[in-house]
């Protein structure tokens, strides 16, 4: 839990008393939980988390049923799974609402299914349900070695798109093209709207997956093909920037801003639905993975945070209990 | 057709070849030809036809089929009709690809079916295709006097949503209401975007149709409801705009920018199919009706074009031939 706002000395290991589900619930005996960028915004204050969530950090979690609730239907105490929070993952237990856990995908261990929840809701729900990535299509990942970017070019590239995407170091270039990126690009070493236009031929991409929001909305916005459409799901470069609405007419481009912790727990069941039925069986297939960078004891939270905080990390870092 | 590009006086009518038509093509002796705002942009040189589309001004009229391409089925010479053109509607015949061509609608008179093919195809692409508008969702019009903002307002009623609209003056509030609109706002009289959120109980607007671009920008992303969707049309305000994408995420929202006119024949075809499927049955039906502000005889082309620019009108206005 955080006791104030600020850096990750407010990060606290404290004991928190036993939840017991509602009606519409389980109860997880947590073994692993995701560290995500949002934990790091609500651990500075800037992320508060909405009305009804527990307020100990973490969004994802894998774990164990231990108590079920009354109107639950579909698991049992001992089912192994993995679940999307509003919050309260950081935790020995916690109580989810049933619409909002998955089943292990076969061939994933149970700490490794921690790493799930947050990067397939969000690149499925934004690339697929939103964006209709399409075979044949090219689609652009920011920031390729996240945990959302590794999970988004995979998926991209099971589903017949040619992905590119950009990365901040020539570890993750490599990283992302052995992932089956067709082009990875260093920002910091070339300006990748350049290499966008001219790897696709002057004719953009039909779909950005974006995280840095203001700083990077006018190449962005330049860089979308025909049709073109753009899913801004974070924020890194702040958050007012300047649209060319003629440039995103001529080019007849959608943007859209979405996150899933504002989701009703109905549209989260709906997103997790199509995820267990189109990402589940493309991860036993191993055609996808999930990526892990790191694992660290909760103890050790604090260094979990500034890894992130670093961004040197490939793929996803997760906490263990 | 333009002598140059600049005000009225470069508009001369003059002598041009008969077209013949491509083996796709239909030509139609044209009746009438609806006058757009567009027109006006291309006829200052600021929107130049899109490549292979004829010089002569005109994206819509109604008329009489005398000449049918070798591949056309279902068009006979002497068909009465109404057609969306890339140019050439201010003219004695144009040839225009049998896709984008519509029958008239039962109970409408060949002259008011040149008001039809512009509003219709963009409201239904843009409000039904695109945003999906739902029955007791809340459309927020821009412009709702004008040609588009007035089909826009009976389309939105006759599928069941709540209509808001923007206005210049009292006279245009008056007949939106009688059109069915909720609510409609002077915006030269209130802060449009506080009688909104208002008028929602602060919820805000569904689906909102813009044609300020720029300048309506932030009003616009603060007046969308949870899951909104803003489909800009026009940029009568400017095409640069400070976009809050924070604001946009947690709404969940879309912009997304569009013209019918760079959009390909297979694509206007596909458009028109539904408008004749979902829009000519509501007119026939006396729902929805084509709203003629004044027909000029084709001599008087400047007055027509005057009439635009002062936004004096309410509905359309067309040329005669």
């Amino acid at each position: 839990m955080c006791e104030g706002a600020g850096g990750v000395d407010v990060l606290k290991v404290a004991e928190i008393e036993d939840p017991t589900p509602a009606a519409d619930e389980v109860v997880i005996d947590v073994v692993a939980a995701g560290v995500n960028r949002a934990d790091l915004l609500q651990r500075e204050g800037h992320y508060p988390p909405p009305p009804g969530a527990p307020g100990t950090l973490g969004l994802e979690v894998s774990g164990t049923i231990s108590a079920v609730g009354a109107e639950v239907e579909g698991w049992s105490v001992g089912d192994e799974c993995c679940a999307l929070l509003a919050g309260g993952g950081y935790a020995e237990k916690v109580a989810v609402p049933a619409p909002q856990v998955m089943p292990v995908p076969e061939g994933v261990d149970l700490v490794s299914a921690a790493a799930l929840p947050e990067v397939v809701a969000t690149v499925w729900s934004n690339v697929f349900m939103a964006a209709h990535l399409k075979d044949g299509e090219t689609l652009l990942v920011h920031g390729g070695a996240s945990g959302i970017g590794t999970m988004a070019i995979q998926l991209g590239v099971a589903h017949g798109a040619r992905v590119l995407c950009t990365v901040g170091s020539t570890d993750k270039m490599d990283f992302c093209t052995r992932l089956g990126a067709d082009v990875a690009i260093n920002y910091k070493e070339a300006e990748w709207a350049s290499v966008v236009k001219e790897a696709t031929g002057k004719a953009g991409a039909d779909v950005i997956l974006d995280i840095m929001g203001a700083k990077y909305l006018q190449d962005n916005v330049r860089s979308l093909a025909f049709d073109g459409r753009l899913a801004v799901i974070g924020m890194q470069g702040g958050t007012k920037g300047e649209l060319d609405l003629g440039r995103l007419m001529s080019r007849r481009g959608s943007i859209t801003g979405t996150g899933l912790r504002v989701r009703s727990v109905e549209d989260k069941g709906r997103i997790l639905d199509e995820v267990v039925g189109h990402v589940w069986p493309l991860i036993t297939a191993k055609k996808v993975r999930p990526i892990v960078y790191r694992t660290f004891p909760l103890e050790d939270v604090a260094l979990a945070h500034e890894t992130l905080e670093q961004s040197s990390q490939i793929g996803k870092v997760l906490l263990t209990l």
